[in-house]
């Protein structure tokens, strides 16, 4: 990754200071993978500040980016930071500070501190090659504990077993664990679109799976829904048929100069015609990359026009409570021409 | 747990609201397990907010809670907050909003806001009975995973091989992963305290682990450091009898009224013995609870004075760059008389 040529694109847009705190952002322009630090970034030059923990990892990092100084401080990181800033406007990521950090520093700085959304996510929305690679090989890691399905519920016990041992196939095929624990939902359970995988048995019948890994700091994510074992119930698979072709017309909608928005109307159309439009209890995609939810948003309203390099997630769903639910989704790749899936699971029901 | 009796005694403590956004305090209070949620809490009354994810599942936590009435939003969660906050003195958790949220619930509320730090981390200082269970069986699970470790290190192939297997094994004695992943630091990157574990082999030699797992939310940390196999490096078993002297110092020196800051000296008072006090690179220990890392402080100039229900960890490490590094952590609960170790793992070197 090519983490210099970042930071300069990032100070091309600049005017004043700004202080970039998001963990995930200060990855995006150093490849820093630990749990403290701040980036102090001004048109024409870079301060990276952490504590006695990091200074070892941080300084290789630091050193590839060109007119950038490591400060590697023990206390007192409010007084380094207002020493920086100096007197001027200078600008902090007002949605990763606490209000703590913010009311601290302005104690103790001379600057006028001005609130910055946005700025660093901005550049993150288009992923560069080595972003695509590892986003591709993440979703080929989930993919590949699909394909162990059967015989992975065969052995778990519970829906928290069988999250389990998607993880642990995902890790047999090149991913680590996520963050974020799978979402396995059986029978009626699936109509929770944020269900909490417990005890309940997977056995014969409606299966709801959202789970995914890490490849290199990128996530993948995908949900299946299936039906194990037997005979699928009439009236869930037709659910399930209504979802699909939601999906494949918001999957059909991608493309570059497409209004984000119009993804996820693409899916809602569909489910309206079968009157299943409020079953819908959440937005279509989102962004998908360092962050596991990012920008850009495919969700009503939403500002985001899709660009090339782009990579969305496509998950309509449709939710029956106490019957059930059905969640289709997959990453898809905004091309020169239209869009690539990178997830490529069947997607049969039974 | 008894969220009722907790809710009470917040609000013995209130002249104003408080607005309660840390997700481990609403859990303290409330039971919810949920990834957004923020408790309104005044002297005589409460208000839970969370959106529509998690109605479900707050319903009959929030019905529990006498005088505390549920809301369930979509969307304008700071209109629902300012007018719930009306026109008084309210407080904010200032150290878990972001400033924009603080920024944005001002623009929108009448009410005068204030910060407020530590409020319902006080309360939690302090484990009551259900706590305590689940911090031993936590801890328990973490001893399990240590007894099986030579045969878990022999079919890993690296450090984050073993790592996994160490989760592995704590799930299968009742732990679930923990949000932090293992160090597993083999031979030189043992002198890097928080070493993020790679493709390094596991084999002979020095090896320092650094785990835990979670048991109802509470959280288990322990820390071994061994010679895996032949004849130890004399310089290293010698380092590992000083930790290990030092960590005995500072165990022998819990007990209730004593201030948490003399349980750091004492470990770094041994080493000091040893002109080894400049070796040891963090605090020695830290409240262990909902959070991995939380009051009551085991530092230099730490305000807290132990108390009998407190559960703290005992680190202390010495590190050697380039060479190695010892650490040994377990977790000690502070009783009527003095502490006792809820970590029960030999501390054997080889």
């Amino acid at each position: 990754m090519d983490h210099a040529a970042r930071l300069r694109r990032l100070q091309e847009t600049l005017d004043a200071p700004l202080v970039v705190s998001n963990l995930s952002n200060v990855r995006y322009l150093s490849g820093f993978t630990g749990s403290n630090a701040h980036l102090v970034v001004w048109p024409d030059r870079a301060v990276f500040l952490t504590d006695g923990r990091y200074g070892e990892l941080a300084a290789p990092l630091v050193e590839a980016l060109p007119g950038t100084d490591l400060v590697v401080y023990t206390e007192k990181l409010m007084e380094h930071l207002a020493g920086l800033l100096g007197s001027g406007t200078a600008h902090l990521e007002s949605e990763a500070v606490t209000w703590s950090f913010a009311r601290s520093l302005a104690d103790e700085a001379d600057a006028d501190l001005q609130p910055a959304t946005g700025v660093v996510e901005a550049l993150r929305l288009v992923k560069d090659a080595d972003e695509v690679a590892a986003l591709r090989d993440a979703a080929a890691a989930g993919d590949a504990a699909f394909a162990e399905l059967s015989d992975l519920a065969d052995s778990a016990g519970s829906e928290a077993e069988l999250g389990w041992a998607l993880i642990d196939s995902m890790r047999r095929h090149g991913g680590e664990a996520a963050s974020w624990d799978p979402i396995v939902a059986a029978g009626a359970g699936a109509s929770v679109p944020h269900y909490r995988s417990g005890r309940n048995p997977v056995g014969d019948g409606l299966l709801l799976l959202d789970y995914g890994c890490v490849v290199n700091g990128y996530h993948s994510d995908m949900s299946r829904t299936v039906w194990l074992n037997g005979q699928p119930e009439p009236g869930m698979a037709r659910i399930h048929g209504i979802v699909a072709e939601a999906q494949q017309a918001a999957i059909d909608a991608v493309a570059p100069g497409v209004a984000a928005d119009a993804v996820d109307g693409a899916a809602r159309a569909v489910l309206a015609g079968y009157g299943l439009e409020d079953r819908l209890l959440h937005s279509v995609g989102h962004g998908v990359g360092l962050d596991i939810h990012e920008g850009p948003w495919v969700r009503r309203n939403s500002d985001h026009v899709l660009e090339e390099g782009h990579v969305i997630t496509v998950e309509p769903g449709v939710y029956l409570p106490g019957e059930g639910g059905v969640r289709i989704e997959d990453m898809v790749l905004v091309t020169a021409t239209g869009g690539e899936q990178l997830t490529n699971s069947p997607k049969d029901f039974a």
